[in-house]
């Protein structure tokens, strides 16, 4: 049976400088109105960065023993993000969507216990050169996705701009990584496509350098390509060939600082995982 | 035919200082898993001005020719105004509710167009004893509920929790009247009650003197009562008795900084319009 999820795309845009959201979401009102039905998950880690330096409460961020880094989550970093991601980042994105004529709706992973995860309370970080353990962390990673309700919503018209934080299993609010919790969405409805934009054109052989773009990898064949990507684009990369994996058609990572990027990016400009 | 709605209680909880969120998310908890549905609309105006304070944009109040006064909301106001109502008043409570196993469900009026109505660009105000126009203003009074997405949800078990701002009829993003909001609602749902808490006991013969409480005001003599309200509370009790003659079967005004704010103000204590 082909249900209204049939060919569903999962969109996730990245909070970082350079974005330009309003073609984002021209793009997916265009398509929306075209039937295509969507999901669009955002980040607002630059915007939540100014918000805590102008409350006084600057943004703090633990590296990791493997080399990532994640954000310091208190309670009041918590506050914090919370305000920029699910109040002015998502309520700017779902006033683009509404002044389009699409009908959209707003949620973090805390609504309906959208994105589903276990708390992290103890993160060990470097410092110093020695491994030492942050506690009391209010982070996670998604591992649950409400699908009923996202399926709700999407049939009966309603387009689903969705937010970290995610809740725990004990019900707090955590910090998660977007990234990871759009693929759970993806993977959820076996999505015809995931695509990420952010401020880069996909994958770079020479990054910083564009033009060095590599238009294609085997979900098989990722390790092999690992040696090119660095940091977040390195999570990015193993995430993506790992929702292959677990049943989304193809995953793009693409530029969205051009017009129409989804659009682009379905066409297969960008990076193309499959 | 009865449906999940009936008997549905509307509850709006105020910004104002001094009000118990936990004794009014217990309470509200406890009712919803005995099987009564609610729905909650709240507001975040003290914590709002203490926001935008921090953040070097202090808020400002136009006095109407009426006497009554409204945030001045312009661009950089509704931003901050979305930051506090829809990301960390909304998710605060949200979170209240899933920790107490309460799949709740946070939205602003723009989601899904909750909270519809026209957009008010002019508002004549006083200054120094002359009437002037302030432009460009966002803000605007509901006049449309979706009622269809609020049962949908509440059919498949979701307690939904609803902030300002609304949409306005061209999709643009609305500072607007909570109380009016959750009176829409009610109206829409022809609500068993319609409960607002606040950090008064109701409304007083004497204010502030809290034991000179009026404990019942029928709807026809509703302007016999207006004498005893002032600034706000006439707003709020003229529009009670507007929303009982739409259908609602009563309205209450009680208090929230007491524990069971809901239960108590259902059993008749506080001032009981009907």
């Amino acid at each position: 049976m082909r249900g209204v999820e049939d060919g569903l795309i999962v969109v996730k845009v990245g909070g970082a400088e350079g974005i330009d959201y309003e073609a984002v979401v021209e793009d997916a009102a265009t398509l929306w109105k075209k039937g295509q039905k969507l999901i669009l998950v955002h980040g607002a880690s630059a915007e939540t960065n100014r918000v805590a330096e102008a409350l006084g409460h600057p943004p703090r961020f633990l590296t990791h023993p493997g080399g990532m880094t994640s954000r310091l989550t208190d309670k009041k970093t918590l506050e914090i993000f919370n305000m920029v991601y699910a109040g002015k980042m998502n309520k700017y994105l779902v006033e683009l969507f509404q002044k389009r004529g699409v009908n959209a709706v707003g949620m973090s992973g805390l609504d309906g216990r959208i994105f589903e995860g276990k708390r992290k309370k103890a993160i060990k970080y470097v410092e110093n050169g020695k491994v030492k353990i942050h506690r009391g962390d209010y982070s996670g990673s998604v591992e649950r996705v409400n699908k009923e309700l996202l399926s709700l919503l999407l049939e009966h018209g309603y387009l689903p701009v969705l937010t970290p934080p995610a809740v725990s299993f004990e019900g707090e609010a955590i910090n998660t990584d977007g990234d990871v919790a759009a693929a759970r969405v993806a993977e959820a409805f076996q999505a015809a496509a995931l695509v990420y934009l952010s401020n880069v054109p996909g994958l770079l052989e020479r990054y910083p350098d564009e033009t060095s773009l590599i238009p294609k990898i085997p979900a098989a064949e990722v390790e092999a390509f690992m040696r090119f990507a660095e940091g977040r684009m390195k999570k990015k990369v193993l995430g993506a060939a790992e929702a292959v994996r677990a049943g989304v058609r193809r995953v793009v990572f693409a530029d969205a600082r051009v017009p129409s990027p989804i659009t682009r990016a379905i066409a297969g400009r960008g990076t193309v995982i499959e």
